[in-house]
Formats: C-alpha cells, structure tokens, sequence
C-alpha cells in the first residue's frame, strides 16, 4: 500500500490499533516537551506514578511562560521544574532560554520521530518532518513512563503547495490562506501533511510557522517532508547526524486533498477576533496601529526577526506605536545581536524583550484600551491580549514591521524596501546549550524543591457503584474552558496549585459556584451543548475535580474537553434526549445506582430524587475510556497497565 | 563669604528665605522629571493648575516603572502621559528607552541647574553637578508651572574622599560604606557635597551611583562637582555645550565634615533587610545564591553593563542561578549591542530584560521562596522584591557578576579576572534620542488620550470653619506609607485611578476601614509616633482625601508624609499631651470649632463630644504651609498666588 508520511511514521510508533479513520489507535511517543505553565502539573502527575526515570528518547522541560515573575509562584515553579527534571532524566531549559517550540525544532527535534507535548502548538516539530502532537500534562506524563499516546486515528489531507511566493509574501500568509479556506475548525481529526513542489523553496523554520498555526485549525498535527531543506538545518545546527529523508510514497493515498498555488498569494491579516477571520492587507490600510508585537512560537525564528531588521533598518518606529519584539531562543537572540541587526532593531525604537512566550499568552504588553494590536502570533482571541477592548490582528513579520514604520496597517509591497528581505538561513547558527541543564547522573542526590505554591494534585478514585450529589450549576450552551477555568495573566502562576484555582472555577457563569460545591462536598454540573471548547487545558478537568464533581450531563462535548473529563474520572454523560436538560434544576439531588455496571453498557440512567424523574445519559467514548473511568482516571488506570 | 557648591547653586536660585539651617527657603526649578508611577498624578494635577504649557527650561516625562503591562492600566497611562505632555510643552521618553535617572544623566542634566523630579532617586542627576531634588507629583507639578519649590534648609556635609579605588571595588562601595557610618537616617535634612582628590577619578557614572543611594540616607540631595570628568562625560554625550565648571571656594565652610579613603575599601554588601546593614563580601562568601539582578538607576550604566561583560566572558551562570540583566538606557543597550558585550553576557546565559526599572521596583523577576537574591540595586526592603521571605543583598556589579559564575556570593578579587575589569568610558556615547518625543507645536491639535483607569484626582476644598467626624481607626506607632497605601505589582499599575486604590487603604491594619471610612463620609485618623514614615508615595495622602479623611492625630509625625498631608489640605495634628491618645476610641465623634482661627495661632483644641473631653493639638508647620491648610492644599494656595 502506497503511504502517505504521516502513516508512514505512525507505523513505525503504532502499539495497538488499525489505519480506520475514526478509530483509537496507540502511538509510541519517542520524545516529550513541557512547558511550564502545564509541566509543575505534568511531573506532578509523573511523580504520582512513581517511576524513576523517563523511558522516552528525549524529554526536555522548558520554562517559557510565566517568566514575568510578579510574585514568587514562578521562581518556586522553575526550582520545582529544574529539580524533578534533574533527577528523573529530564533536560531543563532555563528561563531565557526561550520558547519551547523554537528550541525544540533547532536542538531536539528529529526527522520521523514522534514527540507529545504539552501545549497546544507542539506541531510547530512537524515543520522538520516529526509527527508533533499537543496533549494534556497526564498524556505527557504517561508517554514520560513510556506508555502509548492513544489518539482516534485522524484522517490524512494532502495540501498541495504550488509555485513559490512573491516577495513580501510569508509562511504565515499560507497558513492565514489556509485557515481562510478551512476555518478554526476545520482541521479537527485531521493531520494536514504538506506536499508538492511549493515545499521545497520553504526553509524549515518557514515550515515550522505553518505546521505551528495547524493548531488554530483544531488540526491533530501537521507534517511536511524531510528534505535538502531540512538536512540544511540540520547542518546548520550542528545535527547533521540526525536527518533522515522523508516523503510520502508517490501516488500515496488521501483522505482529501486542497491545492495552495504561492504564486497566488498575497500579505494577508487574520482580523479580531478569530485566526480565521482573513482579509487582504491592502483592504486595512487605514488601520491606525497602537502596538506590534513581534515574537511568539509562531514567527520569532532568525529569519523572522531578520526580515523585520531589514525593514527597520534606518527607520524609527510610528510616534504612537509601541513595537516590542521577543526573539525565539537565546539562539535567535544571539544570532542578532552578533549580526548587528538587534542593533538595528534597537536603533529603530523597538523594545526588546525577554526570549519567552511573553506578551501571546497574556503575559504583558497588553494593548491600551480600544487598542489596535498588529501580532505575528497564532490566536487573536477576544481579551487574550490582557486588554479586552483590543483589537487584536495575526500578521507576518513583515507586515508587522513595515506597519511598525507608518503606524497604520501597511501592505510591505507598498515600502520603498531596497531588497526583498529574503533572508537565507545562515550556515551555521551559533551553537551554545549552556542554558540547558541536562540530568543528573546521580539523582538519588537530588532534592526536589517545592515552594510553597506546589501544591499536591487531586487524584481521582475508582468509580464507586453509587454516585450521588446535588445539581451545582446549570450551564447554556457553548461554556469554554476559559469559563469552567479562567486563566489570565493573574491565574496562570498559580497552575500547580489546584486548591487556589478552585476559587475562581466557573466564576464566570456563578460567582457562588466554588463555595456551592464545597458546601455540597460536590455534584453534578449541567451543560448544554459544546461544553468545554477552546483551549485544552487539563485544569478545567482538574479542578472540577478538585472540588468534587462527579459527572457532566450535557447535550455535547468539545472532544479535548471530554478526554481530559475521562483522564480525570469524571463521567460525560450526553442525554439521548435533549430534552431532558429542561426538567433539571440547580440543587435537585441526582444519583447513578449500580455505575460501574451501567458505565460497562456506556448507557447510564440519572434519578432525579428532586423530580422523580430519570434520564437516560450515553457515553459515547472508547472501551479503553471506559476502562478508564471505572479505574478513576488514566492515572490509576496507567499504574496498572502492564505496558509501563 | 565663601560658598560650597550646593549653596552656590541654591543662592543662584533662590526665590524666598535665608540660608538658615532648618528654616524655609524656596528655590526656582529649572528642569523637572516624572516616572509613570507618580506622573499620571502629577500631571493630572498640572491640568487643574490650568497652565498651557511648563515654564521650566525642560520638563520630560518617562515611562519606566509600569512596563510589564499584564493589563490595559500601564498603556492607557503610557498614552495618557505621552498626550499630555505633547500638548504641554513636555518631552516623553516613551517605554522602553530606559530609566529616567539614567537617561536624563545621558541627555539632559546640567551642571548648576536644579531639578525637581517625582522620584525618589532624582538626587543621581547630582552626579554631574545638577541640584537634583526627589519631590511628591504635586511639588513636581507646581514647579512645572513655574512655582517654587520650598525645602528647610539642609545642612551641608562635606564628604571628602581621598585615594583612590582598589581594583574590583566600585563606586558602589564608596556609597554602601557611607551607609554603614550614617545609617538610612544619617542624611535626614542634609545634603552630601563630595570634594576631595578621591572624587578626581570618578567617573560621572560613579558619581551617579552615588548621589542615588545617597536616597538611601535619606538626604535631600547629594552633589559632585562639575569638572574636567564631567566635561569628559558631557563631550562623549554630545553635549559639551551644557558644561560648566563648578567647584566649592578654597575653604567654604560645612556643617560637618566626615572622610572616606578610597584605598580602605573593599567590596560589601548591603545585607537582608535594610541598605544600611553592611557587612564585608568576604564575610558572606559561603551564601549560596539563587537569583543576581543587575540593573536599575544605580547600577545600569554603560560602565556597570560591562563590567559585568569583562567578569562573565567566556563563563557560563550557574546552573542554580537566574541572571538577570536591565540595562538602563536605550543608549546602554545599543552601546553593548554594538561593542559584542550584550553577546557575551547572552552566551554566559543571562536572562535579557527590557531597559526599565523592573525587579528593582518588584515588577517582575520575584525570586523564590526564601531565596537569596543578589542585586545591584538600591533598596533591599524586606518583600520589595514580591516575594516576602527572599533575602536581598545589595552589591556592585562586580561582585554580581562574580557570584553569578560561583553561585555563592563570591568576593571578585577571588576569581581569576585576567584584567582589572576598569572599564574605559567610550569618547563618545551612540546618541539616537528617537525615542524621545519633543511637544507639539500645535498644542491645540492634540487631543488628551484619557484611559478608562485614569480617574479623576481629589480635590481639597478650604477648610471649613467647623470641622467634625467620626475616629475611623486607632492606629499604633511607626505606621509607615506602606500601611496607609499598600504598593506592589498588583497595585501598581492603579496610581492613577484613586477610586481604585482607596479599596485598600490602610487595609493592613483594618480591612474594614475603606469601607468605615464610606459609610461614615470621612472623618479622622488616630495615630502613634513617627505616623506615615517610609516611602514618600504622595498616595498615602491622595487617598486619605478621597476618602475624607480631615485631619490625622498623632503623636507624631514622619516629616514627607506631613507634607503630603498639608500640600492635600489634610491637618497634620500633634498631641500636646501624648497620652490624650489614650483617651480616644474608635467610632468617638470629635470636633473642631472655629477651626480657621485656632489653625493660624496654630494650636488646635479637639472636642470628643463622646467622651465629653477635649485635647490640645499641635500644628508644628510653617505660615505658608498654614496658608495651604486654609487654601486647601498646595493646589489651591498655588492657583492664587501671583507667582505662577
């Protein structure tokens, strides 16, 4: 059978499953990444399941997130991180040394390998031909302890690059096109592999900016081919030795195919508030600019931050335009700063800021009021920024720079640019892991530091054969993560401490939630449909559970939502008849009699001791999720499989 | 009569009053300078003069302290700030290019000028021979309309140094060694004039180090003479116009005199948690280290960067430590960018911050529980870090970056340093002042960008003839301005919404007193002794107003909150006899009758119509100030007096 790339690589990782689309299949994970705002939770859980050292090939532990450091919650984090990696077999990148995805892709990352990380856009890897996967924090944490990674089998698109780009024109304005054709949703159950001869004049880290924004597709991964471009790399980065070629089989089979012609393409903008809300540059010229942000895992490689150099070299920043730039990695930041072009970049009026995810998770630089805020990030999402006023637009470097010179929305076709800013990938890039600490050789000698913002996590039990609670919340329709668990520039330090996160849980829709389930030792929350969308974090799983939540009945769920519910031992439950939902009340008294039995049938009656009245709930998830719940969650479920 | 400089320069600007210790004088101010923190107030404080354009020789704006921005609060005062002083008459250094004590010794201060500035730190413009004086927002404004600014007349101290330094001993040592003898009250009421050969070999930087931390004696000012260093300095800035050669006469008299031998010296540190509890460097070497902050107004110069530079080349930080780097100054910056220095310190692995004031003012880089945390700074006050159990240590930058390498507090004439690390300053500084703003000349054109967290400012009225309120609050002694107006990265970014802040007033010692204080529509404050000591935050009066608070009694007072109550039109009242205090409980009604008359023979009878006693008060304050007291505040009195 002719293969695609991507199969071609589960394959050589596939423990148990078949090529259906739509079914489970489970993956064997060579290496794994965490950041910090997810890992303090990830070797927390790791640590829960008591082995010593990983089994993987690689795990690298980066601090990216929460470097600002507003209070000693994140210096407490990174001593906590830097231990526990230290003496399971970790390697830690300090803070500084810049964003996970960046670094990864120029000293980890390994054409055919499989790496599982916990953050959304763990793809970026697949711009050097890996099959890079986000996850939760326990995923990693079990691919950590050498257990599979279980997916439903995605199906494979081929996207078809033609021709070559203008100048002007960007990775990022194929990834923006891509997202205008498909939408933020249509990349879910999918790995988008890229092919065709528009490929080849994309340098890896162009790549690696648009299997980066495959997660605003909700795609599984992206992936291209591993070729002279990716050896180049390689080479460059002193890891000649690494590089394999990879490519789809000719004539290898797709579930769909769409075509991108380079040619065709122009400087495009995803506009507030949505990665797929694209318009043409030329069409917001008049766009007065307030902030440009120039950075994140998406576009701070060294050809990024170089193209915006050129741009800027000579100029000065618009008057009422704040323009700030966080370069990639301390290896970008380097690269720059010996080159001249940070100089550049400083003479020009820029702020320059620390190699961190800073200002595209919220963490600073968050626009004035009303602001308009030109970014070469992945999510313009309404108040992501910090500012829920701003208007937040997704752009390329050049775009960004060339707006940064008139202070309004500039289409960089229309500068006097001397050259094209094509900027080459340099030879050799400057080598220098010192900020990496890799793990003891003694780790019996390793204390693990854990400040006083550590706090244990909640660990599920066994399902027990009567669950019963009161009604704590009754939820409308579309609740997201950031509602079930907000998270902000004040909330994200306290990640590894549940207990003051649950404080805030679903205080969006109910400011009383928290006290309500902790003076009812917990219960159920009704939702309507599509509960649990957005962003994937694992803590609107955790706290939930934290505070005694026993099950969701809801019409729907968002499909990460729901795993993270079944890896934490919270039953979804879906009525199979909506209707259900209205007779349902806040504070009626529910229970589940003989659960395990019925959980086995995936066919689960709730008695409304309140109504007296019953609903027939479905769970519509896999026997291994089944197993799951039964066994409290995939903790408890990982210590017992024998894989480990 | 022979003059030393400091009364050269007052005599050259003095508006009212005689040369007598302790009495008032007014002097002209020639330059004036706001931060961020304090400007928004200063300035909206300077719109309700209703002045159209500052009448100083140069007034400029900086934006330094609120740079993280973890919400639209620092933008919309950055916008706020950057429109005002476009429209009047003011040059704004936008984020980004640097502290304002470091850039206006850069750019803009002259010898035997004086300059005003709402930040405590001003007096290290003293450096280069300016009379610079750190004021409350409102002084700051009054001046910027052309007002005079009126002090007691310090003392002056002659401090002469002789010798010079030792290598690995720095300008740093000379100031923590002036600590040691004085202790942080030993400048209270006196200005600090450096003669001697000893001042010959330092540079304006190193004067510069030293007029700032002479903050820390709680002087008024410190001052170096403008000389052949200066003229160095100035010609290498591009500004060889602005010097003068300024100097004490042969044998002027001095109040005291103390002597430093250079020679004598060798590194200290100030130890947790006061800058005055100095020990040896050598005595602390077995410490080990967790985080190193180099940077802030004291320790960010060119000089200091690269001193850092020549210790770190080549060496890696250590494993456990975070080094973490703020240059002071775009001009610093691109000065290390250029010269391969900002490399070195990248490849040694040192965390790159954005030129501001940052971990000094604990906006960001909090180290972690019970860390021990070595810094270049200025102040090490138990918590000002944000995190309340780190231990600070105040050093130079040689004995921070020696540590860095060793994690252990390292003395750096230990480590093999293959030069002296004396760094040469260059012939002539990278001068780029793009970032610098200059006003319109169509001020009317300008159009006042007013946030939604800018509020409005309180007012005070003149002082009714019949004062009365309830006693919200009983207080103890030694209340300081931190009780009264809690600062910290979360409060910070609020300085300019009253509204806000006023939540949590005096919270510390009563949360119910904000809203006591609402229910009961004001009233008055009973107090200990030394009440309001500490910062000198203008806040801790401004608030107190919008909350109507009328008058304060105490047994005392500390002298700059005094101030700030008379200059917001709050009376300032003594016990005659202490243990009236004792009399007194919360929730008494008191009243003062006829209150204008008793507040000019300046002996204040208060009537506690609970207790049905009363108590002879005291008001220890000048006529004019009693004036301000009548006028309400020094706003008032200065809307009505001809000299503005």
């Amino acid at each position: 059978m002719k293969l695609c790339l991507a199969k071609k690589i589960l394959k050589n990782h596939l423990v148990s499953g078949d090529f259906i689309s739509g079914s489970e299949i489970g993956i064997k994970i060579d290496q794994t990444l965490t950041q910090d705002s997810t890992g303090t939770m990830a070797y927390l859980q790791f640590e829960a399941m008591g082995i010593d050292r990983v089994k993987t090939k690689k795990s690298v532990a980066y601090i990216d997130h929460n470097t600002l450091q507003t209070g000693p919650e994140n210096a407490d984090d990174h001593a906590y991180i830097r231990t526990i990696a230290k003496k399971h077999g970790i390697f830690f990148s300090k803070p500084g040394n810049g964003i996970c995805h960046q670094v990864h892709l120029e000293r980890w990352a390994v054409p055919g390998q499989t790496l599982l990380g916990s953050d959304s856009h763990t793809p970026t890897c697949g711009g050097i031909g890996m099959l890079a996967i986000g996850a939760g924090g326990l995923d990693v944490a079990v691919a950590m302890g050498g257990g599979p990674y279980y997916i439903t089998m995605p199906k494979i698109i081929n996207v078809k690059l033609t021709g070559s780009l203008n100048p002007c024109v960007s990775a990022k304005d194929i990834i923006l096109e891509i997202l205008k054709r498909l939408s933020v949703k249509g990349g879910v159950g999918k790995i988008l592999e890229y092919t065709g001869d528009g490929v080849k004049s994309l340098s890896v880290p162009e790549r690696a900016t648009i299997a980066n924004m495959g997660a605003e597709l909700g795609a599984t991964t992206s992936i291209f081919p591993s070729d002279e471009q990716t050896y180049k790399f390689l080479k460059a980065q002193g890891r000649e030795k690494d590089f394999i070629e990879l490519k789809a089989d000719d004539d290898a089979e797709y579930d769909e195919e769409i075509v991108v012609d380079l040619l065709s393409l122009e400087p495009l903008a995803a506009c507030p508030h949505s990665p797929d809300n694209i318009k043409k540059v030329s069409e917001l010229k008049s766009i007065k600019v307030d902030q440009i942000a120039i950075g994140s895992c998406t576009n701070s490689s060294y050809t990024d931050i170089m193209k915006a150099v050129e741009i800027l070299k000579g100029k000065t920043v618009a008057e009422n335009v704040s323009l700030v730039i966080s370069p990639g990695s301390r290896q970008v930041l380097n690269m720059i700063s010996q080159n001249g072009g940070l100089s550049v970049l400083i003479s020009a009026g820029a702020r320059i800021l620390e190699c961190a995810c800073g200002p595209c998770i919220g963490m600073g630089q968050s626009p004035s009021t009303d602001a308009v805020s030109l970014r070469t990030f992945n999510r313009n999402f309404e108040g992501r920024s910090g500012t829920s006023s701003a208007k937040v637009y997704i752009v390329s470097p050049e775009v960004a720079a060339a707006s940064a010179i008139t202070g309004y929305i500039t289409d960089p076709r229309n500068l006097d640019i001397e050259n094209n800013i094509k900027i080459e990938m340099p030879d050799k890039f400057i080598i220098n892991d010192n900020m990496i600490i890799p793990p003891s050789e003694n780790p019996d000698e390793i204390e693990i530091q854990r400040g006083p913002n550590i706090k244990p996590f909640p660990k599920a039990l066994p399902l027990s054969d009567n669950v019963y609670g009161k009604v704590l919340i009754k939820l409308s329709d579309n609740i997201t993560t950031d509602h079930i668990m907000p998270s902000n520039a004040k909330l994200l330090p306290y990640r590894s401490n549940i207990p003051y996160l649950s404080e805030y849980c679903l205080t969006p829709c109910d400011k009383s939630f928290p006290e309500k389930a902790k003076k009812y030792n917990g219960g159920f929350i009704i939702a309507g449909e599509n509960y649990g969308q957005g962003s994937s974090r694992e803590h609107a799983a955790l706290v939930p559970l934290y505070l005694g939540i026993k099950a969701v009945l809801a019409k729907s769920f968002a499909r990460i939502h729901m795993a993270n519910l079944i890896n934490n031992g919270i039953l979804p439950l879906i009525f199979d008849n909506p209707s259900d939902y209205d007779d349902i009340d806040e504070l009626d008294d529910l229970s589940i009699e003989s659960s395990i039995s019925q959980v086995k049938n995936k066919t689960v009656i709730i008695k409304n001791k309140t109504k007296n009245t019953e609903y027939k709930m479905l769970l519509n998830i896999t026997d291994r999720q089944i197993e799951m719940l039964i066994h409290g969650g995939l903790l408890n479920y990982t210590k017992q499989n024998s894989r480990l």
